[in-house]
């Protein structure tokens, strides 16, 4: 072992030598995943600024976004038009917005704000999403950490839980293609998720569903239709879905939608009006509605942007495939990944104690990877075991190196974490 | 008078049967204006995303703008570029968001959230913008009236109260063309306020500068630069500026912008970089800066714009003084109004008690204003006398239509009022 640990140190600081700077911490577009969307830079002409129904985009009004492009977010999210509300460019501004309003102010039109009833709390399926749990620090939210499986949240944990305690007010869910994990919820978890009966009767299901059109390796995953399956629960307030176009045309310059029961359109709609006189950019909206059609539109520019996703997913599973599959001495495996086939991330598992000196010697080398324990409330990864791999951002030569850095460093970690345990 | 009476009260009828429909309840830009941005719809061409530091517009990042557009918004704030934040599309918004942060987490980095050190108070120079009031009432915010003069808000008035209350923490300042007013604050004002010294330490002053580029009839008027005011008076915290270019170019497809110090820029940021990860839309700050090229251009742009937005203002102000100006039984002015030099409002006071029935009237006969009372705290004018009339939107035609139903309106309920009296 002790061999191997001076070759693998030798070939780490050979890599180091080369001063690489690269980055694989953010889910990213790559440049030729955004030129896939450049004709949509001149979609709409000077005398172009008027909806099908007549209405002129380029003045105020429209809370709700204009019909053309809820039909797209409705086909997409299989709901109807009239339970979409198109938003600015961010859905995650949307989630912020909407959490807010439900701790400040009460969850849908009559509710009582959720911080006069005590020290509020969220359920986080961890790994999960970095910045769903920054949004809980922030407003001073308790996250209670939730197993994330294969098929999605621990669901015994999470009826446990919910049902217990009426200060547990909501859940982060990432349905499909889970960031980090990339795992799709299974449809017996959308089911009970929906039948959750949850102590608290102003919960909310935050459901993130950044990917749903992001498949590279697979059909498009259907799964049960979250909306419809509460109200078939008698629970149609449960559900407040999200997503967005910002992976799909531009990052920051896309559109953003939810979607809900008519009492939580209501409640955000109300709240949207005093938060501003003009509405989302219409024109940002009718460009997006000139350049895809509709959501078949949207579905055939996915199936380029998978042309280009794909290889890159491919080459770093590869990688990770060649280097860290054989096990070190002891019998013990260097590491685990999942093998996503649609959105942006990758999860590795180093062995227990490995993935903040992973992600520190990636760094010293010149690769900048998500902070470890990132994908845990505060930050704190019990196991010290979770990295998560952004692949799309680098170019392949590119994401080759960075691979060979990750995982000579995650082998490296392992190395010294088992000298150090023995001597 | 009885013969006056039923004089205006047939010109009325004969009015109403005319069943028009005509609006000028909001400060709406009329189509000509739009028409003169037409051109920024194609500001852009496929190949053209970068800054030019060669950033691209299409991807992630840039929360606080790009730097193109952070100059033009300088030059139009008179304040360095460093000093100022690029944000959507809309400058309410981000008011809402900044109000939110300080209610609930604390204005600037350290401070203890207003709402935990008791009930919030504001003052509300009024006639003011119904938003911001709706935005306090929904915050749960007590909104405190202060007397709107010609050249400001009553400095004695808001002295003696911001020095005497801890928990008043803020103000609405629209200081150049105020809704619905159209007063620019003199210098004097504006240096009293820089030093205020309110007993509240987290004190701000919420300086919505909408209307700073927005003259038509002369110079753009230069106030006192309130960032550097306040520094000198020792108080950097003390202003939060805001500023869009909504009514620039298209009412919610443009840019907003705010400006501060160096400490509440942090506090802001901190929270931006928690609602979204993609930060504003660089694209359409490109478009804008493509377009207007830099602040010069603006101004350039807004003398087509005065140009287009005067003769309304004339025409309406016209109507007022032809009908209007005459004296009723007893020597009373049946109505005052203001004569703005720039913005979107006129204000026209009736005599006590008649702005509420005058609205009404209005409305029978197919002409909307916004709702009396608006322009005060809680939609309360105590002297139920003011009416904002927003003369931008209709056509010059329709425009001379609605003004001939206000003031006949007007009078009818002027008219009204002095026979229920002295009957």
């Amino acid at each position: 072992m002790r061999d191997r640990y001076e070759t693998v140190k030798k070939e780490y600081e050979s890599l180091k030598a080369l001063h690489l700077t690269l980055d694989m911490s953010r889910g990213k577009p790559g440049e030729e995943q955004l030129d896939l969307s450049n004709p949509m830079l001149e979609a709409l002409s000077s005398g172009d600024f008027r909806t099908e129904a007549g209405a002129d985009c380029r003045n105020y009004g429209g809370l709700d976004g204009i019909p053309e492009m809820k039909r797209i977010f409705a086909d997409i999210l299989d709901v109807g038009a009239d339970e979409v509300i198109v938003g600015g460019n961010s859905s995650l501004a949307m989630m912020f917005d909407c959490l807010t309003a439900c701790a400040e102010y009460g969850a849908g039109l009559e509710g009582i704000s959720w911080r006069d009833q005590g020290r509020i709390k969220f359920l986080c399926p961890a790994p999960g999403y970095d910045r769903h749990f920054s949004i809980c620090e922030y407003l001073r939210i308790e996250m209670i950490p939730v197993a994330m499986k294969d098929d999605g949240p621990d669901m015994d944990q999470v009826e446990k839980l919910a049902r217990a305690d009426p200060m547990i007010k909501g859940m982060w869910c990432v349905p499909v293609y889970s960031n980090p994990t990339g795992c799709v919820y299974a449809p017996e978890t959308v089911r009970r998720l929906a039948r959750l009966c949850p102590a608290a009767r102003d919960f909310r299901l935050f459901w993130d569903n950044a990917y749903g059109v992001h498949a590279f390796a697979e059909e498009r995953p259907r799964i049960p239709n979250i909306l419809r399956e509460c109200e078939e629960a008698g629970c149609p307030e449960l559900p407040l879905i999200f997503t967005s176009l910002s992976k799909v045309s531009f990052a920051g310059a896309a559109v953003a939608a939810a979607a809900c029961s008519k009492t939580n359109r209501k409640a955000i709609l109300r709240r949207a009006a005093l938060e501003t006189p003009s509405g989302p950019d219409k024109l940002n909206q009718l460009r997006h509605v000139r350049f895809f059609q509709n959501a078949e539109g949207v579905y055939r520019h996915m199936e380029k942007m998978a042309a280009l996703i794909r290889p890159k997913f491919d080459a770093a599973l590869d990688a990770l495939d060649r280097r860290l599959s054989s096990r070190l001495a002891g019998g013990k495996s260097a590491a685990m990944w999942t093998k996503p086939k649609g959105g942006y991330f990758i999860s590795v598992y180093t062995a227990d104690g490995c993935a903040a000196r992973t992600v520190a010697l990636c760094r010293e080398a010149g690769v900048v990877l998500t902070p470890a324990g990132a994908a845990y409330p505060y930050g704190l990864d019990p196991k010290d075991s979770h990295i998560r791999l952004a692949p799309t951002y680098p170019a392949v030569a590119d994401l080759l190196r960075a691979m060979e850095v990750f995982c000579v460093s995650l082998e490296l970690a392992a190395l010294e974490k088992q000298i150090f345990a023995i001597q």
